[in-house]
């Protein structure tokens, strides 16, 4: 042990992201990928760079970027923060909202990085129980300095009554962040609450529905207070000068992240169906997922049987969600090979 | 006050980064920018980047570009982080080696951001005075969990003398973090402290010997459970796509930067005569800015001079370093409109 490494650090285990292998002809349906490219001004925007400028710092402040979201957003730019992945926005709100002796809620199950987060804050996890109807009832005592909620939820992929998050918001003391990362896969968001109650913040990223994973371009919209402090804690230059542009490209299309999305929600119904038709239950998903509790098998062998065909899909061992199986809305090529592999294996 | 945001953010004041201007026709001597362009290799890999391949997350381990650079140090790649620009890596370190009750210690002047780092991560400064000879003398009660050395130091560009530093670093009991940022620019380094000492790490930036400020790369190197701890509390994708090969293309193309090194010191040389010549006090810098006290003037009235003739260089009003300017080395052809002005004020 190394008296030198805080002990918080030395205790805590990292978050394990998904796997991501480089492998050129698996179906990778386990980490929520979008299977159809960025829009063309992601690859206009990157020709048209040039090189040479990148011996200058990047605009701190990513002027033209949340320019973009204030105008889509309808609000302040002021109200935005542009973070490295919506992870560091996440991090950054446990860092500016939780005091030394306070703690960090969330849903339970929802996104595995939450407690990873509070730990690395050094301060105790509240989580509150959803399983397994996905309903809460909050402890009578229940107080925490920052409460996550995933709506839609991961990794279930269900919309949380709209009524009732707002009614959570309202009473709750500390701030909430609603992780909307799937929300443009949804039917409605609560984007409004960001915008009108002054303890709301809600993240989006582009990993999803513009299919940009790769490039790290996550952001919160709320109150210019809230907003602000994140502004002084956050590295000056996080935005790097590509992600920049590349970023600026994408939101400016939305007529692509739109079509993309539809035809996800298309094929996620009919793997709904189909998966449902193989006598496995599927949570009515609105995200570009399905959490499955397989039919005749195991989750375990489910996945295995999947992976030596090269089919890779996530499932996290261990009770309560271990049964389950989520799958990442591939192509309809995809989603076919997904398909006859378990009517194979069945 | 916002009591939903921590005491300690809102009491702190935000670092300030230099100005970024817009406009086309200055000569930005500011920001210790490079004058030159990054590598061709640079362009050559965002060329041939597949923009379809950003729908896919990055590798959250940096494998490619962690073990080049473990080839360049002659290290193992477990004694790598990579960090989204070096001010990630000091975050970091401030987050995994300082316990709530610690202290970050520094030397006073150096890097203005290390006292906001204390702030952000809610801890005393304990900073040590090595003014105006830039030499140290520790307090004998003297102790801090992190201590940031800047070598060549800034804003001075001097370079301390590495036994004081090995003497240093031996008898610190906590964890030393020598900043490198401008190391290539300097007549020798510390790295070989990073790989035979348990409590020192080096940090390393792409952002100035390798003309890429505008892609947020750097790194550290030290010990496996020093750098370890780093792992478990970055972000797991903290790197994107195009970040990850266009600093390995950099980094493979070591005879691009030291060509340019070379041409910023043989610049730096020159402007430092031209400017002793004007009565000017130079310090003797290994880095690739000089610190100077004009003659005649008030560092003030010369910073304000030569904004109205759109040349930028850097000026910290208040006591001690409020009379310096910091220029950074820029091409003959802007040290020229430099010197030309500075002449016409006179």
């Amino acid at each position: 042990m190394n008296t030198r490494i805080r002990a918080s650090v030395q205790n805590m285990t990292p978050y394990a992201p998904g796997e991501q292998p480089r492998l050129p002809n698996i179906v990778k349906l386990n980490t929520n990928e979008n299977p159809y490219p960025p829009s063309p001004a992601v690859g206009q925007a990157l020709a048209t760079l040039d090189p040479a400028e990148l011996r200058l710092y990047p605009d701190p402040g990513c002027t033209a970027l949340r320019s973009v979201l204030a105008t889509l957003h309808r609000c302040d730019a002021s109200q935005i923060l542009v973070a490295n992945g919506s992870d560091e926005a996440l991090r950054l709100s446990a860092d500016a909202f939780v005091e030394n002796n306070g703690s960090i809620g969330y849903f339970d199950p929802s996104y595995s990085l939450y407690p990873v987060l509070s730990a690395m804050r050094g301060v105790p996890s509240r989580p509150v129980d959803i399983w397994p109807d996905m309903t809460w009832h909050m402890p009578p005592d229940y107080s925490a300095s920052l409460f996550y909620l995933t709506n839609p939820n991961a990794p279930t992929g269900m919309l949380f009554n709209k009524a009732k998050v707002r009614a959570f918001c309202e009473h709750f003391p500390g701030v909430v962040l609603i992780d909307e990362a799937y929300v443009d896969f949804a039917r409605e968001d609560c984007l409004d609450l960001a915008l009108s109650l002054p303890n709301v913040l809600v993240c989006r990223t582009l990993s999803k529905s513009y299919s940009l994973a790769g490039l790290r371009l996550g952001y919160l919209v709320g109150s210019a207070d809230l907003v602000g402090a994140l502004h002084k804690l956050k590295d000056s230059y996080n935005i790097d000068r590509i992600a920049q542009a590349a970023a600026t490209a994408a939101l400016q299309d939305q007529p692509w992240m739109h079509a993309n999305v539809r035809r996800i929600q298309t094929t996620r119904t009919r793997l709904t169906q189909e998966l449902r038709g193989l006598g496995w239950q599927v949570c009515e998903s609105e995200s570009n997922f399905l959490w499955t509790l397989p039919s005749g098998k195991t989750s375990a062998d489910v996945f295995e049987a999947l992976r030596r065909r090269a089919i890779i899909v996530r499932y996290w061992p261990g009770p309560r969600i271990g049964s389950y199986i989520r799958i990442t809305i591939g192509t309809d090529e995809q989603i076919d090979l997904l398909l006859a592999a378990l009517r194979e294996e069945a």
